[in-house]
């Protein structure tokens, strides 16, 4: 058994690998869509091949935290930081994957010019990237009211989703030569809806964390 | 600290918690994708109530979790049997998430016709309900070659998603008016695809529970 001075020294890295992965994903997520706006291929392959970084980063504080159970007994809020570990990364690990699908869709869709400019979608990426960003500042400070902040901010993500998804309809339907580009730029947005609703999840993990109470997921 | 046969037995709720969790999420794509394809609005509905059940039901489980940890000293295998059910529990939860956006994507196209009969997106389901099928007996009867199978099952759906996305592509190339409906069969499809990799990620979480070692996510 080591001495509580190694564990608290083993729970802060395994908060600092949490924090590291979380702006791992936030960056991919900022990344990937500037791949896409800008038709930039190389920063694309830059976010793909950094996916393998972010799963390996997954893989260590999942091991980390069952070396943490199996060494010592956790309780309490200790426990609570363990299991809130081994969940949020699952989350992450997603918002991770998400990125990789957009920076995918950005290499197909640098082929052909962009059918228009893109700016609610970058917009979409920056509010779920803020929510990220405050999620893990939530993390940092147990910060309930940020945390819950994150969780109202959902709301304005998925309204943006529903308005970009019809516009993106229309433009398909007023000329059936942007139908292609179009169903991949409705894949993105619906990416960027679900890194929200991910990010909101590890918002309620938070609060979990903090409270020991659990939300209803929505 | 309870007795070994207390704790043995609050090991096997919680495998028949998850299990009754997978069983929960199988039927729940199968139902809807059958109310997609019958334009069944009821079936559909029924899929939509279910999923608090489902939501539910993962809290428990993670809640059961928390509790064997708190309350006993898991090592090793017991240790991987409890960690496996806060993990797989992610993946079988955002399976009937998928469900509940496939019910409500069928709620939305069963006011017109269907653009063609459904044949491979059900197909797709079936391929994917038989991986879940199969994750759940692994999972009970700890076969890692039956994990394994599933593992290489989800190169199959994969082709299947591209094939049904390329048809529903020149659909609404051909025809307009199919547009906004071929852009619901797209998700729907994609959502497919998804949960086979939800289910892979369940199999290579019993590999590791019977193994130890855990495989690359891909």
């Amino acid at each position: 058994m080591t001495t509580r001075h190694t564990y608290d020294q083993e729970l802060e890295n395994l908060r600092q690998d949490i924090l590291r992965m979380g702006s791992l994903v936030q960056m991919a997520i900022h990344d990937a869509v500037q791949s896409l706006a800008k038709q930039d291929v190389e920063l694309a392959q830059k976010v793909i091949d950094g996916d393998d970084v972010i799963d390996k980063l997954e893989i260590d504080i999942e091991d980390t935290c069952m070396l943490l159970i199996a060494k010592q007994q956790p309780l309490a809020r200790d426990l609570r930081i363990i299991a809130t570990g081994l969940k949020i990364t699952t989350d992450m690990e997603r918002v991770g994957d998400h990125a990789f699908d957009i920076a995918k869709i950005a290499q197909k869709t640098a082929k052909q010019p962009l059918i228009k400019p893109l700016i609610d979608i970058p917009r979409m990426a920056a509010m779920a990237q803020k929510m990220l960003q405050d999620s893990l500042e939530a993390y940092v400070n147990l910060d309930i009211a940020l945390a819950e902040q994150v969780c109202r901010a959902d709301d304005a993500v998925d309204d943006l989703y529903n308005q970009v998804f019809r516009e993106l309809l229309t433009y398909m339907m007023e000329d059936p030569h942007t139908i292609t580009q179009a169903t991949q730029l409705m894949f993105v947005t619906r990416y960027l809806e679900r890194v929200a609703d991910h990010t909101t999840n590890i918002a309620e993990w938070i609060i979990y964390l903090v409270t020991g109470q659990r939300l209803r997921k929505k």
